[in-house]
């Protein structure tokens, strides 16, 4: 048969090379331009919450976004218990289309782009809602991603001290070893109190999925920015509502955040401001030096979006990844059927 | 990076090569007990109708469904333009993953599955709605999807004279020398009507994307079975609505086909019976010999979930496709940010 393959496909190894030809930091640094720019541009997309499978062990969810020009979705599980079985906890994967020909071009691993991805969306927000440049970051939660957290706060804001917690000590002597090698400066803490109370940036991080309240207001230094990652689902948050109530709040989907964030167990007309009236300049990040500001992210399908376009865009750069055929390609487009006949003539089975 | 690859991909030329190996027939039958089996277990599913990003230029698709068992989810587009620029009309593609553990184990297209699926979906319904076993077959439109039919209704039903017509009759003439060649009896005409009279079975298939009335009530011989196959989204009809209301009509999903089917045209109250009840034995197909039976074939989910179990059950019994890595593995698995440094060692570039 021949085929004329119209889909790229990038596995894992293959996003590990692109950010390795051009280091973590660049990589980070487009991925913000890119996640920035579709931020900005709100208006353009046509937006949803995700769609949720939920099951005893787990959930699957699809995350679908278009700006009328392209199209992608994101599909991703999360199964705590999987390790045990030898499988990740996470998988994700992303296609991307053009609207006008619906074609998908790409095919991508997005499990460790989504690290990727909301480390730099957390920079991001950080940027636009802090007070000062940071010094000091505590990181609670020390787990798979908490290295693409601090080296992003480390290498797109200066951040050079960490203090670290997590209530396995293994997980804050790996990345305190990392980090080390790094030149960073680390401080291994015993609470979380003892983390956060110095501390110009808090990242949130933790795996457990209950309602956590990891601080209270009491313990956060006036002005301190707080980057919620790790309360991103029904039943899962990490934040003390007082310490919400005493902050302003910034989202990403608010009606995305309102059931999977932090501020799930706020009222509903709690008020938040959503991302892209910070970055589009309509609203300030933070409305006095001394408030304590709250990024309650959860992970939204446009930065998905940005980051399938930056891999488009890097992966035909580079001339990376296999090329698939996900449709026959005949000299009669209405000989579908001709190609039962053809195609099994000079199959290649792969290893 | 050592990798466990978790995900098995199947290209357009891996579905034809498990078609080639067991012949079509043999495969077809398979996807009518499939789907057949899914259908009568219906209340199990987890439904809905279909996500769509509608633009000037065609359609993009999401198609989710779940048993609790199993989760798969099609991708699929629709842009009648595509091929003035060398691209295919419809790319399809699905994934399927066990929903204990969330993992992605099929990738495959769906391209070529969605014409077998379709043809296996039409016999399973006609045989439940077929006055008598069918012995000619009218096809009005003779493009890509009208020999899977034609072939699907000669060697699952035995129907031995197909009368074709076609706006294009270079179509018709290509799909009459396929059947020949099949021992067929084949009658090419002039007119719909000269088609349809005759036949015990219609099936409907054409491409524009307008509100056609392909034939009246009066053109049909009693007891005719209509499998109607190309009405299938907003603005695509094919049926007079005079034979809609003469007729018993079959749905696949009500709530889809209510929007995208045959019966748009129809009040919202218009009587309409769900497949599965008829193929659980609940309702006849149909109620009398000289009945008109109508098929209103949009196409639902469950009938590519049923698809990709049953290409996934086939690739690995033929140890058939690729496997691909979308999430990286290593020996610690918070050692996500640990995958971008030995990545790049021993990456292979595929052709």
């Amino acid at each position: 048969m021949h085929t004329v393959p119209h889909t790229r496909l990038l596995e894992t190894h293959h996003i590990a090379e692109l950010v390795a030809r051009r280091g973590f930091r660049t990589v980070l640094n487009t991925l913000v331009d890119a996640i920035a720019h579709d931020y900005r541009r709100w208006s353009a997309f046509d937006k949803s919450s995700r769609m949720a499978c939920h099951s005893v062990a787990g959930v699957i969810e699809l995350m679908p976004i278009s700006d009328g020009d392209w199209f992608s979705v994101k599909y991703v599980n999360g199964h705590p218990g999987n390790p045990k079985q030898g499988l990740p906890t996470v998988m994700a994967l992303g296609a991307l289309a053009p609207v006008h020909t619906g074609v998908p071009v790409l095919l991508s691993e997005l499990t460790l782009s989504t690290a990727l991805r909301t480390a730099a969306t957390s920079v991001l927000a950080a940027r636009a809602m802090v007070a000062a440049p940071p010094v000091c970051m505590a990181v609670i939660g020390n787990g798979a991603q908490s290295e693409f957290q601090a080296l992003a706060f480390a290498g797109l804001m200066g951040v050079q001290q960490f203090r670290l917690f997590d209530v396995d000590p293994e997980a804050s002597l790996r990345l305190a070893r990392r980090l080390k090698t790094e030149g960073l400066r680390v401080s291994l803490c015993h609470s979380v109190d003892e983390a956060v109370q110095e501390a110009d940036v808090i990242t949130t991080l933790t795996a457990d999925k209950c309602k956590a309240q990891l601080f209270t207001a009491q313990a956060v230094r006036p002005g301190a920015h707080i980057n919620a990652v790790g309360g991103d689902c029904p039943g899962k948050t990490e934040l003390h509502p007082d310490v919400l109530a005493a902050a302003r709040v910034v989202v990403e989907y608010e009606p995305q955040t309102r059931v999977e964030g932090d501020i799930q167990q706020m009222p509903a007309d709690f008020p938040v401001t959503e991302l892209w009236r910070v970055l589009s300049g309509q609203v300030p990040g933070r409305q006095h030096p001394d408030q304590i500001t709250v990024f309650d992210s959860v992970g939204f399908a446009l930065e998905d979006f940005s980051t399938l376009r930056t891999w488009w865009q890097m992966a035909q750069e580079d001339n990376l990844g296999h090329w698939v055929s996900l449709a026959p390609s005949s000299a009669n487009p209405k000989d579908l059927y001709g190609c039962l006949h053809t195609a099994h003539n000079g199959v290649v089975h792969a290893a």
